[in-house]
């Protein structure tokens, strides 16, 4: 069984039922969240021993995020800490004009401390790949440095190191997130971007196509990808391109449908699959996750590969 | 701040959990719901110091009523009533065929002997405007006279008269509703009607321009608003014409949609707005509600606005 | 299988979750109740054919009602009417000292027009004993003529008549029921009656062994059962005096315990149990509805002989 | 009232709420489900008296289903068991890719060691039609061996006979169901097929109107209706073929749209509709089902002619 | 009506259902709960106008907490602040040996910030009485600066100052509490300490009566109020002691109830009832509260009258 | 860090919420349950490495077994199956009389043809401890065998095993219990067992020191310990008894307090404490779970220590 070793924030996500606003809310559904362990969630469902590396609070909102990775089967070789609280946030759904809005919660988390020295990063190091978000590193100057600081890790280790830039409005501007990605990118092998971020940031304008051709020829990846929601990824690797419809699905749950994918192309590609397969296998268990409540993918391979086949016209019995 | 008074009836709703029948339901969800109330919670939230005058027995049920108003500011100025009780109704909700089904409890109700002579009049005289609806005198002989009584000391004062005609074929035939409400209206100063209900109860078939013209040629009205669902409302004010079309929403959460825009009207034009723009702003608010459970439109000026927009592409985080 | 009919009026019965107020409550939950429809629950369950004569209003709530009782096997012998409402009451349960509190919504329902002509009074001629209570008299003029016109029928057709005093202070004064039960009395084989009823309606001070011989002293009922909470029932019948004492049992549901023990007692006594056991039957009936939700007594023979025999120590499995 | 009689296995059904897998459910809602007591619910609903004919264990979940189908009127004429369990299904439900998941959890039923011997066949023998499904005779040898006895007394009994094929294909393999089903058909008036299994059964491919005109050739069926989803219903009676197009409604609540169908169509034609007035009776009830959580369809005549009006746009109030 | 201001924070508390642990919690249930704003809306249900002074995020959980406190008819007078975050606390309840187990997550919270100048002070000034705790000092330097600013305000406004000690053993050490609130008490009028926080924070061992009048002795108070749980309070008032015991009464919802009795007790007290009066008026509010979900006394003028005579035997009905 | 490896059926238990009977339940409440993997969960949640070996249906509720444990940090170390369904059992509770009913619905569960040979037994014996129970081997003849099978393996591989007689009255007779047992007893190191089971299967009347110092006295074991509820725990060890009081605990809970029993003396003894210090940590762990719904012990170490120190007055804050 490969190996993937993620690191990064896990929030409690409060979402009232239904379309119910936070302002008249009486109760909040709960559910850990946290992009690289959403990735760690989908990857391990799939097929790969994941490890979530982090720092939580030693308290129990902190162990009820251990204990949602855990059910996953994702082990969370995580610094239980004194310090800091676990970070929330508030997520409000409704059908448009309403649309869904983020409040997050996350100052002062406990994560912002984590310094490589403290962080089990014999886990990255063993690890088949090693995957972390620009979400990491906006959060805290510490991060920032702890960010680059296990790419090293992982790149010395041989480990394969994945980005996901993952732009997030509410937490930096994008100049400030440029600076300090750009920096990371060196020590990255595989590049995941949004051709929406890739236009904020990285100030790529274009199809997605055209942007993973010029981040591909701009750096020394070995693969990129870029995402575009409903229209798909484009991968390209060793010189080729590889284009992947998204597959329709519901929208029911949309929260967390990029790590989804990223998680499905993960498990693809440990397990020898190749880029134009990985993408597929990222497309399908996206899909699914837009049917699935939480950020956690809740899949299973067959579950993939049936939606692969494009399967379930009506109920099998 | 601009204020608004607003007299009727607000009801329990007892609504069964999604699709459930009232027939094999084990719980109801409860919510306050009232035209008037409606309207008061809505232009409360956008600006506007709203009071709602009516009478609630004195008992757990009046108020819960009472508590689910004050939770949005709206001043609940009330009669607490030994007599009579608090009235309710069922909904019940799913898709097509089935649709909406409403089943009315509130024979009985404490509001329904409501004077003016009790009621907190000053309220009315001190208002910018006042606001009722064509159910208020539907529900009994009392308050046929009571609604005259309140518009009467409304125009005395000088608040502006707001009437919305809002026919409810479960309350009274249409010919018994026409005598009644066509003796209010020259009390009227804005004349609120959805162009379904001009025909049936005022008989004018017809574009919803060509009742709102028709309207405001036959009256002395400040201003005429004819509404027309999906397809949105026309205004005649000051001899011109302004259309507004619909704004795309869910329809998940309907009821309440045509008093949310009616308050949203209502907050823009006290607040200074133009017709045209205090209609985009009902127009909004409408859009805004078909989102929300619940009669009561849980908005914001932020939200508002950011629907005249046409923003909420995606989730902003 | 002995045949047993009952008459009177069953209510919905909204009640916030837990101990939360009505003020502040967001969702009820639904029981069907009313003390002659608990009673035919009971003995429905405990082995007797059991019918409910009524009248609802031809509507979802009506069918509500109609519905919970089919649940349990009872036959509702209703009218459907177009004319009138479902009674509700709301039902506030707490620790002392706030202790419970019951709202009635009861004005106006159907059932208060119910007359004997329109009720199918073949059912209490071919059953083995009629029930019904001093609550349906108080509900209106019509229904206190109809109580004393189905006595009379049953009596005539020599179905045992049984009647609970069950007084209720929210729907008339102890004067005005004195004087109307008192005149149904003489229709009575079997007459029961709470010792604080005995005492507030009928001016019966003393024990209950007291009012239960002074009442079979005075009238010439076949039984008379005096019943007093946590102490117990007291039975006069043929001379003899019965004691029982209450079996000891939670406090979470206590609403209908009253209507168990008599369901209990009808369902033995119908069965040829003799009164003795028809007492003891009816206190377990009693004792186990007080740990069951709702109004109805959710019992089984088996449920009531294990609780006779007082077992239930652990959990076995 | 015309009466109904059926038999088969009804199941309870666990669904996890809203789109919740069942790996990580926290609750299951619980309906009680199958074919036969669904049509009988719905025939009841309806205007038909209605009895099923079944084999429930003598225990809290067997009582659970009893008290479901009394609930709606359903007679349930049960033999209860001291052997065997209370069958389950877990229902999973997600839009696509997802869709719906079956996992049945059937094996060792009560029900599965039924016979004819212990049934109250008078049921039968004094109904006017008897209606069983493909999946009974799937379930067990006894049940395959029961079928064709029931079937036999009905006949004998001048019952028209009623079997809707409904293949299960986790319970057998088309060829085992071919063979068993053959043997029945010769016992069968009236026979209902979906066009699909008609195809993976009966090697019967083309058209539903080809397929039913096919089958009606074939056997002297005194009815054939081949049923089409989306794109309705053909029947071929005496000769005549009718098309009767499905009635468009949600998608929320699919499972038992095809009992639903037959119950109402059963319903109608008992009433003495016609057979094309029992075919739109029947789209109606389908409709309606689609829209109602459950498999029972909680229809009333009055929604079902509505439905067949067309009618409901707006909320009436 | 007399006038009641109180100034500090107000939380949101999240707790799971029942005895549910936050480590294994689906969903938490949301009350709007702080010590100040708990007496508020005892006060202003009890016939005191309430005001409560703070400062929230501009926030739908900001404005969850603001409903909250509307919805019982106080108004909250707060700056709303784009800086800082809303405070929630966690809160797992269960029988002993768990019990309750509070885990705070209010770092950060915009209420730190809050500065005497930024908030309304004109409603302490015309209030009859102004409230605060020892919970807001110990939140911040800034709030320790800003209490002692309000108490100066208020007691230069000659409106009577009430100061509840309120100690927090997870917010400060004895140590810093005695030092700061030392300083404090100089600007009190009547003074509210549980007999435990005397001990542990003013070093003040001995029987309630004792430490009450000790520390009428020491200082200058109109008023001192020394409580102790289960066994009731003492006041010293004038030079007299009045001793009250605590009404008995549930424990299901313990949280609130010293804030309930301190809400009790201002309300007697403005509306001129005498000390030993407000005393009695006190300990119903807390008694009451202790059957109450959630921080709020969602109590009435009459249950508490009904609690001070001792009624509530049995069902009323 | 120790480990444990234990092995037994680990059901599904179903719960209709409250005091609700199934016979009424629209939702049940979805726990893991099983006597060897509470045991797990406990002894992990307390600092012991624990695995549970069984045999699970490859479907979601099997998968849903699966993640109740892992959430825990047990590791399941299961043969997936597609023959065999999923154990499952209803749980009803409430007060006295009714009590709690547990309904077993676990006849052909894939467990059941569980061999030593497929197992992965090298968990076994690379552990400290090997724990399972009566109730494993009364589920079928293979399991009785493997039952034998694994506690050989164990013991060849020093490891210690424990045994819990866990007599399970609907699984089996007494006699044929003993019988069984009896085989096994050669084999275990630490045996458990209540007192009433010792005297329903082994015939061992008296005190539960007299029967465990009969037990030691008769057989070669390293510890007995015999439990008595309420009353405590008696261990004899090496030559010496040792009695331990139950600690008083509230009673909501207390399906699983005896393997929560088990899992706390084990993590106890395994990490070095003595067999009183094991005791002792054992009645804390079994006292803290009669608090947790489920069946799972949801403890922490602090949360025993604590309650060995008999804390918890009150609430800190």
């Amino acid at each position: 069984m490969p190996e993937l070793a993620t690191f990064g924030e896990t929030m409690l996500r409060l979402s009232p039922p239904g379309d119910e606003p936070v302002e008249t809310a009486r109760t909040f559904e709960v559910h850990a969240a946290g992009a690289e362990s959403n990735v760690a969630v989908a990857a391990q469902r799939l097929g790969v021993a994941s490890t979530w590396l982090s720092k939580l609070p030693d308290s129990p909102p902190g162990r009820r995020v251990r204990s949602a990775l855990r059910q996953h089967g994702v082990e969370p070789a995580v610094v239980l800490s004194e310090e800091g609280r676990q970070g929330t946030y508030y997520l409000e759904s409704a059908d448009q004009p309403r649309g869904r809005t983020v409040i997050y919660d996350r100052e002062g988390a406990a994560v912002r401390t984590a310094t490589a020295a403290e962080l089990p990063t014999d886990r990255i190091e063993r690890a088949d790949a090693f995957h972390t978000t620009g979400i990491t590193p906006a959060l805290s100057e510490t991060l920032a440095t702890t960010t680059a600081d296990l790419l090293e890790i992982a790149r010395e280790a041989d480990t394969t190191t994945v980005f996901d830039l993952n732009y997030r409005s509410k937490l930096w501007e994008p100049d400030r997130a440029r600076e300090t990605i750009t920096d990371l990118l060196d020590l990255v092998d595989v590049f995941v971007v949004a051709d929406r971020d890739a236009e904020t940031v990285l100030g790529l304008a274009g199809s997605p196509t055209e942007t993973a051709e010029r981040l591909a020829a701009d750096r020394d990846f070995e693969t990129v990808v870029v995402t575009r929601g409903d229209e798909g990824a484009v991968a390209v690797h060793d010189g080729e391109t590889h284009e992947q419809p998204a597959i329709s699905a519901g929208d029911a749950h949309p929260v967390g449908t990029g790590d989804a994918f990223v998680g499905g192309f993960l498990a693809s590609r440990l397990q020898s699959g190749s880029v134009p397969e990985a993408l597929t296998y990222g497309a399908a268990t996206a899909a699914l996750k837009r049917t699935i409540p939480g950020d956690a993918a809740v899949v299973t391979p067959e579950a993939v590969e049936h939606t692969i086949e494009g399967g379930t016209e009506g109920i099998e019995r």
